[in-house]
């Protein structure tokens, strides 16, 4: 069984578009919070102190896919509901289920690594084994 | 052989995350600009006209992938490269090829229905087939 | 004394930029969203509904200034706290102090109207006189 | 006289709201990115390059100001006309005139810093002289 953490979103009126409902980029946004809330709330620090402890400047997305089953629109208030659901030699994959009222609105899935700055080219980054410790505090 | 159409992007320092590089949901605002470009480009009215003429809202999204292989960085001058790859009775997927200098940087693939607002209810909306007149427009 | 409705905000890794801080556009997009949530707080409804009751679309901001005194960065839990410090015929002055445990971050202060579509041209919008029985809900 | 560098913006539809006009925000990101591109064009590297010759890690906004005249909506092609027009010992002033065919849609006026990380703690911000260098450029 893995955990389960769950971020709550208020849609604002400036998430949606002119069709009235959420402009879908937002949705990442939002499934992107909720894995960083997930870190955090699983006792992960801050990308800014791991770069100092591990050199990990954050967990960039390799690839990701949603659907989108019901639109939101503002007033809304919803819940993304993040966990691991794998994890590989470097890569793990997260799922954020996205419910209003416990009905799922949305489902995204994505598939992380943990980065460093590039030894040899500060401006490109790099991916690195799964850190134990942080799988541990996940698990 | 279907349409290419090209729709360029300035990346900015406040697309930017604190890694350095673009948070990664300002690519799915990117595909959707040059989504919205295609139709432009091929001679389908604005989405405020289409719903006079049609009673069609947009084009949402119901299912969309992305895979994220090298990242960007604000001052990069980037293509997104967008092409309708299948037509379906109700569905039609694009493809989205984003380039720095001809190198692919990141990939994404939509599924987008014509929506219309739901006849009982104008908060929903409701997919229809894929308007003739416009797929010959694209094609 | 003026209502002032205080709305939470979580600050994201996605809201800021490469020096570390918050991007100060979204600033003003938790400004607009506590704004919508003095209404909602207040007892106004939804534009939408609004729309139908009194043709009301929004309310546009027509001038808007913000200091910034200290930045943000994510992981921060900070709080808008919101009013109304001035009603005149046509336009309404709204305050938005944003603060970390007490402390002023940012002050914004927005211009805004009741705008409706224009009878001659749906494109464009107009300005109405503050709707009395909103200004009451509000005060 | 001031250099004025003009920067090309396409409206989109994921910029609009449910009024169907720009969600006002994204004018501060169009006069970020406005500023961003003025420096560039006046010769000024990238801020990842300036942190390693200056220490300078951004021109950080400490106060901004903007007046909405007429709203634009998806498809507009605008244009950002930015100017520096104050420079003092520690700030300078920039306007950015935002046009459509020439007509002034909106006008803001930010006042910023250039800032080094702070030599105690790199999670705050310092703001320096003007680099007189900087300065020559731009002038």
């Amino acid at each position: 069984m893995s955990k389960v953490v769950v971020y709550p979103v208020n849609v604002e009126f400036g998430d949606c578009d002119p069709a009235g409902i959420v402009f879908f980029p937002n949705f990442f946004r939002w499934y992107d919070a909720s894995s960083r809330n997930f870190f955090r709330t699983c006792g992960v620090p801050a990308w800014r102190d791991t770069e100092k402890s591990h050199g990990i400047i954050g967990t960039p997305v390799v690839d990701i896919g949603s659907r989108f089953i019901q639109p939101a629109t503002y007033g809304d208030k919803v819940e993304v509901h993040t966990s691991v659901v794998e994890w590989n030699a470097k890569t793990f994959v997260m799922l954020h289920q996205l419910k209003r009222d416990g009905v799922l609105l949305s489902e995204g899935r994505d598939t992380r690594v943990f980065a460093i700055r590039h030894p040899e080219d500060p401006a490109r980054i790099k991916a690195i084994p799964i850190p134990e410790d942080i799988r541990e505090l996940c698990s």
